[in-house]
């Protein structure tokens, strides 16, 4: 396989609940999903956050379905009145939704006899036409439609799903990276990285402020899918930053 | 002032950077934007995250600012190549950007002379029209342009823009919220939740599920902005957990 034969895989991730917008629950999975996507090649490009509101989840999963090679959603397929989202998956798809035999399956076998009640029964819920994603955690399943994958907002019920659907991704090119620690505030190296970057445009270079204690230092961080191409923008970066340290000592 | 005189106000928020969609940073401002907005009762109603992309953050400030009373952008407006919001901004309003001589004064003042260097310059470009917003943490100013509010991706310095820029916003009615902590899987609550939660439309009614050592239970959370009506509501919510406790011994 040659450095240059693939196409960038890409991703959207769209976060549903009221919840994270109102600041009572703090995101975990976006993180997760980043670094998650980003080990097997895949460019998380854009993510969104919207509320249990129909029209606000279609019009996301709608554009970034167009947009990217996968979406990921979490929250909102729970068995609750706000768990709105495999109806808002259907809509966007114009396809309908019902219980889904498979899924009715699963969740019988799982909870003890007559407890499989009319809420829990509304998690069986899936569009037509979807794959079921398991769940090893809780057994009620996510489910795939097209490119867009349909998960729980509950970081270790995502992070289940995500498991049980890795196989079926398509992995990008692999992004190596390599980071720098410039003990220099970054403006102290800002006008030479650019030149770097203008010079090595296979590469992404991002420059990170840090400060501790009031000491200000830079973590410069260069990426690339091509090893070579990183390495020769690395070392541009490492001589650059020997004269800039050198200067001010 | 009366409960209904008032129309929601609204927020979205675009955090902008590569290292946040690559999972090398963990964001931190989502969260605590959220709860500062909700604090002062602003909805916040709808988070992007896109990368250091002109485009990107062209189309996620003009659709968020024609959407929303207020706007707000975290990240790239450092001293380094990648930090392209500013100019985004300004392309996203169709303005000129330049040097604005109020941040070079600031900056000016701020660094030990001779060391106001054509990179740290670089963050006085603000665009044509626009206020800046006071930055006590390490002086380069974020900026306010129509209802737009730009400010800095490192979270401290974001949080200090924050508290500097607090006074020109219009606080909305408080969203007054009360939670209730259930000791049942919220399956078995899901039924009578959804009866209440038609019985008080001016409601919003959250369920989030928890699970601890095997054990699931579930925290209902009632947000009104009227405190009467999140009254009765928490009180037709406590009747039926009482009743489904009841039922469980």
């Amino acid at each position: 396989m040659s450095d240059t034969e693939h196409k960038p895989v890409t991703a959207g991730f769209v976060v549903i609940g009221d919840e994270i917008l109102s600041g009572r629950t703090k995101d975990k999975n976006i993180g997760y999903l980043a670094s998650f996507l980003t080990e097997r090649g895949i460019d998380l490009s854009e993510v969104r956050i919207v509320p249990d509101s129909q029209g606000m989840i279609v019009e996301a999963v709608n554009t970034l379905r167009s947009r990217y090679t996968y979406v990921f959603t979490s929250g909102g397929i729970g068995p609750t009145h706000d768990d709105i989202t495999a109806d808002a998956i259907a809509a966007a798809f114009g396809v309908s939704i019902d219980k889904d035999p498979r899924a009715m399956a699963i969740l019988e076998a799982h909870y003890p006899p007559g407890e499989f009640t009319p809420a829990r029964q509304r998690m069986a819920r899936i569009p037509e036409g979807a794959d079921l994603i398991e769940n090893v955690a809780s057994a009620a399943p996510g489910f795939r439609i097209e490119n867009v994958h349909v998960m729980a907002g509950v970081p270790y019920i995502m992070q289940a799903m995500l498991d049980a659907l890795a196989p079926t991704l398509k992995g990008g090119q692999h992004m190596h990276s390599h980071a720098i620690d410039v003990p220099l505030p970054e403006s102290r190296i800002a006008e030479k990285l650019a030149e770097v970057q203008k010079n090595f445009p296979e590469t992404s270079i991002g420059s990170y402020p840090r400060s501790k204690d009031g000491v200000f230092s830079t973590q410069v961080v260069v990426r690339s899918r091509h090893l070579d191409v990183l390495r020769d923008a690395t070392s541009a970066v490492e001589t650059l930053v020997a004269s800039a340290t050198g200067k001010s000592i």
